[in-house]
């Protein structure tokens, strides 16, 4: 499995993926699931990804492949006039592959492969979408500030309840961090290390990456220290009288 | 879907259970998955189940019915020597069910229902099963203390980090409703009320009932105040500086 998170504040956009890849219990490999392509002061693309790894680095490849060939008769990533056109764009690579890999006959489900996508592109805004494995997707709005793609339950209470628009950078890498934290103690398929990568808005460039590894001084703050917090803030609450 | 847990800690066991059920979004209702059956003094059983309505009805109406037609070739409830040996029944119960449910070349899986099994009896100690679809079962130890049946991955983490086998059925009971409020806030599926039911080590008599819903006040200070002690336990841990 995987647990990737894309996430739009006022600030911007912050994305963070774990690296675990397994194909079975015994076969555990570490694969970055966030690719990245800019033209600083034009263009800024994210790419988060889940689901069957043969799919996922084939759509990432195609697109690749795609800019250094201008003949071809797809658009390229570095020339599509927006964000929408983007995510048409990855979501039509996406549907091509998987439908070339059930040419056989397989089951088409067995290669699905979930994305996000976000960035900006001159003139516009920043923009997050989820790409699903047919192909189609949605955007983010404020209501839906961020989009999750793997193993998301368990990451996803804290999410809900502590996500601010208005939040920096900061707090968001501290937000995700404890996300996926939660999400590593309770899954074994969700590994470390974590990519994180921000984006500013309208800054056109990409903005700080950051590896987190299990030796990472911050991870281990956040990871030893939510545990304490979180018993904290349960002592806090008054417990259950059965007089009432 | 359903969300149930069944906890054992020092003092004795606790269980939780929500009442939604659905078949499809247009066709909810609220049963509860909290059955119980005592002989003060002797013995104290208490089932909870998540999975296939119609199934889980059959095991429980299957199980009343043998203890009330003492004639009947298969052992009661209120006969069984051990709880290891009412696991056993319930298991085969289930098989039963679910056998006689998919003759007519239906797939078993869709009557599946998983059970959490709780109880003491006379001699023995109070024991907590976990009773799978396919009528085997397991018990819990001191390294998994506790059962989760249904949707159990958003309440998944507190349990996980907040447990301890030496709290007060007080704070189990804290403990137990802020994990079904993660739930509750992250699942449509999981619904008010919730029933609580406590039994106390070694008492041989079903202990304080409770049903809490959407009005119940303790419920409401513990669904409010989870939110702005979360955050405050978030405001505890240091942001991360992108300096480093």
């Amino acid at each position: 499995m995987t647990y990737c998170v894309g996430m739009r504040i006022d600030r911007g956009l912050i994305f963070m993926s774990d690296t675990r890849t397994n194909a079975g219990l015994d076969n555990i490999s570490t694969f970055s699931k966030m690719r990245s392509w800019s033209i600083p002061g034009e263009r800024v693309i994210v790419l988060l990804s889940a689901g069957n790894l043969a799919t996922t680095q084939s759509v990432a490849s195609l697109l690749e492949e795609r800019m250094k060939a201008p003949g071809d008769r797809h658009p390229s990533l570095f020339e599509a006039p927006s964000m929408f056109q983007i995510a048409r764009m990855v979501g039509e690579t996406v549907k091509e592959v998987i439908a070339v890999s059930a040419k056989g006959g397989q089951n088409a489900d067995a290669f699905g492969a979930s994305f996000i996508l976000g960035g900006q592109i001159k003139g516009g805004q920043p923009r997050l979408f989820y790409i699903y494995p047919e192909g189609n997707f949605i955007e983010c709005s404020a209501d839906t500030p961020f989009f999750q793609i793997g193993e998301h339950k368990y990451g996803k209470p804290i999410l809900v309840r502590a996500y601010k628009a208005e939040m920096s950078f900061e707090d968001a890498t501290k937000l995700l961090l404890v996300s996926f934290d939660s999400t590593l103690k309770a899954n074994l398929s969700v590994g470390l290390p974590l990519d994180m990568q921000i984006y500013e808005a309208d800054s056109l460039q990409l903005g700080e990456k950051h590896r987190f590894t299990a030796s990472d001084p911050y991870y281990q703050t956040v990871s030893q220290s939510w545990s304490i917090a979180l018993q904290s803030a349960l002592d806090q609450l008054p417990p259950f009288s059965f007089d009432k």
